[in-house]
C-alpha cells in the first residue's frame, strides 16, 4: 500500500519532518510513504497553490494525503484545511491545552507569530562547530583546554560526525583525539589528554564494522585489514580500562544517539538555538 | 512567572525539544521556562525516578511541570501520565487518527517498537559530511564533478556551516569555493567552477555584519576591516548577476533557513534517514 504525504511549514519544514517520520515510522512495515517537504508556505497564494496539489494528488492515488503541518498562521491553517488532505496539525492539537494551563494566551492566538525553528547564524553553534573543525583529529591540541569534552578513538570510528553533531544541534564543544597505528607500540595519553582528564570520553566499535568502514576508505590497506582494526580496538579499549576513561560502542548507533549518551555521560548541558 | 519544562523520550529525546520548543516559543513573552531534557527513559524503573523528580519539581514551584513525551511504550508512559506533571502526549494524540485513516495498526499499538530517532552511522549522511569536509574551502577542486551543489562566497558568509548542515540533515553532497582577497584584483569563475556552472549557488552578507564576524577572528586586521569587507561584497554579488548565478543574503537568517533556501534554489530532494 502506498501513501502520499506532505511536510508543510511557513519555514523550513525541519521540525514538520522530524515529527511526522517520529509517527510515521510506526507503520512503515505495512505502508510504503512517498514523501514531499513543501517549505516556506508563508503567504495566502502559496497555500491555495499546495491545496491545489492536494486536491490534484488525493484525486490521482485516490487516497487520502496525509500533511504534517507546522504553519503557525491560523489563516492559511485554514485554507490547507480545506484541502483533499487529512491535515496533522501540531499548532492546532497543543496550543488550546498549554494555553489553559500556562493560563495565558500564546502569540499564536493573538496573531503574533515567532518562528518555530532555530535562529542566529553567528552565535554559539557556529562557535562550536568553527571549533570542532579546527579541533578535529588532534590537529592542533591547544584546543583542548578550551573544550567541554574530548573524544577519543582510532581512526573512522565515529569521532568527527559527533563533534560536529554536538556543535550543531547543542551548541558544545567537542574536541577529538585520534590514536593512529604508530601509537599501538605503546600506547598511552599524551600529557594533554592527561591534564584534562575528566573531559575524556572514549569511542569504540566493533572490528569487523570498523575493517568494513576503512576498506571502503582504502581497500585492501594494512590500515584496513581486519587484523589490524581487531589490534587497535583491542590497545584502545585496555587503554580506557586502565586509565578509567567512559567509553562507547558506536557499532550500531546513530551520531544522535551517540551524541547524546555523550553529553549525558560527560553531564553537559544540551544548548538551545 | 516561571515555569519548568521536561522533555523525555526513550530514545535522544531531540524530537521531544523540536515539538516542545516549537510551541513554547508561542509563549516565551508571558513566561520564563525552565528546560530539562531526559533521554533514554526506557525501563519502568527509570519511568519511576522521573515520575519522582516531576512530582518534587511540583511541589518546590507549586505548579505543575509541563511535559513533552515522546516515549513509544505505553507501559512507560501509563507511569509518566501518573505524576504530578501535565504531559504533551505525542505519539497517544496522533497514533490513533494516523491509524484510523491508515486502516492498520501500527506497531506502537501492537507492541513492537521501532525507535523514532533515525539511524545509521557510516550511511549516506556520513559519506555526505566527509565529503563536505574534505571539499571545504576549496581545498580540492576534483570534488566538483561529485557534488550536488557548490556554494560559493567570500570567507565568513556562511558556506562551511551550510555545507555541513545539508550533509547531516538532508545527505546533500555540498561543496563550497571561497573568494579570497587576491582574487579580487580579477574576480571570476575558475574553469572548474564554470564547468559545474548549474550547481552554482551564491552566498552574500551585508558587509558590517560580515565585518563583525571577521573582526572576532582577526581584530583590526585588513581582512577584517569594514572596507576590504564592503569591496568583496560588490565584486563578488556583481559576479554573481555577471554570471547569472543565483544568491541569497544570509545575515539575518538560521543555518536550517540557507540550506533549505539553497536545496530549494537547486532543487535537490531531501533524503531523509
Amino acid at each position: 500500500m502506498e501513501r502520499h504525504v506532505f511536510y508543510i511549514s511557513d519555514r523550513t519544514g525541519i521540525s514538520a519532518e522530524i515529527l511526522g517520520r517520529a509517527l510515521l515510522s510506526q507503520f512503515v512495515e505495512q505502508v510504503k510513504f512517498i514523501e514531499k517537504t513543501i517549505p516556506f508556505i508563508d503567504t495566502v497564494k502559496k497555500a491555495e497553490q499546495f491545496r491545489q496539489l492536494i486536491d490534484e494528488t488525493a484525486e490521482k492515488s485516490s487516497l487520502k494525503p496525509i500533511i504534517f503541518d507546522t504553519v503557525v498562521s491560523p489563516d492559511i491553517r485554514a485554507i490547507i484545511r480545506q484541502s483533499s488532505g487529512v491535515v496533522m496539525d501540531f499548532f492546532q492539537t497543543f496550543i488550546g491545552p498549554l494555553e489553559k494551563e500556562l493560563n495565558t494566551k500564546s502569540s499564536f492566538s493573538v496573531g503574533r507569530q515567532h518562528s518555530i525553528d532555530r535562529v542566529g547564524l553567528y552565535d554559539g553553534r557556529i562557535t562550536a562547530v568553527n571549533f570542532a573543525l579546527n579541533s578535529d583529529d588532534g590537529a592542533s591540541m591547544k584546543y583542548y583546554d578550551e573544550a567541554e569534552t574530548i573524544l577519543l578513538g582510532v581512526s573512522r570510528c565515529g569521532k568527527t560526525p559527533t563533534s560536529l553533531y554536538a556543535a550543531m544541534q547543542f551548541g558544545i564543544k567537542a574536541a577529538n583525539y585520534p590514536f593512529v597505528a604508530e601509537d599501538m607500540q605503546n600506547l598511552q595519553l599524551p600529557p594533554e589528554l592527561k591534564k584534562n582528564k575528566k573531559k575524556l570520553y572514549g569511542l569504540t566499535i566493533n572490528p569487523p564494522r570498523l575493517h568494513e568502514i576503512r576498506t571502503e576508505r582504502r581497500p585492501n590497506s594494512q590500515y584496513a585489514s581486519l587484523e589490524q582494526c581487531r589490534l587497535e580496538i583491542r590497545l584502545v579499549e585496555s587503554l580506557y580500562r586502565k586509565e578509567k576513561i567512559p567509553f562507547l560502542n558506536t557499532t550500531s548507533k546513530s551520531i544522535e544517539e551517540i551524541t547524546t549518551l555523550v553529553l549525558t555521560a560527560c553531564n553537559l548541558e544540551r544548548r538551545s538555538f
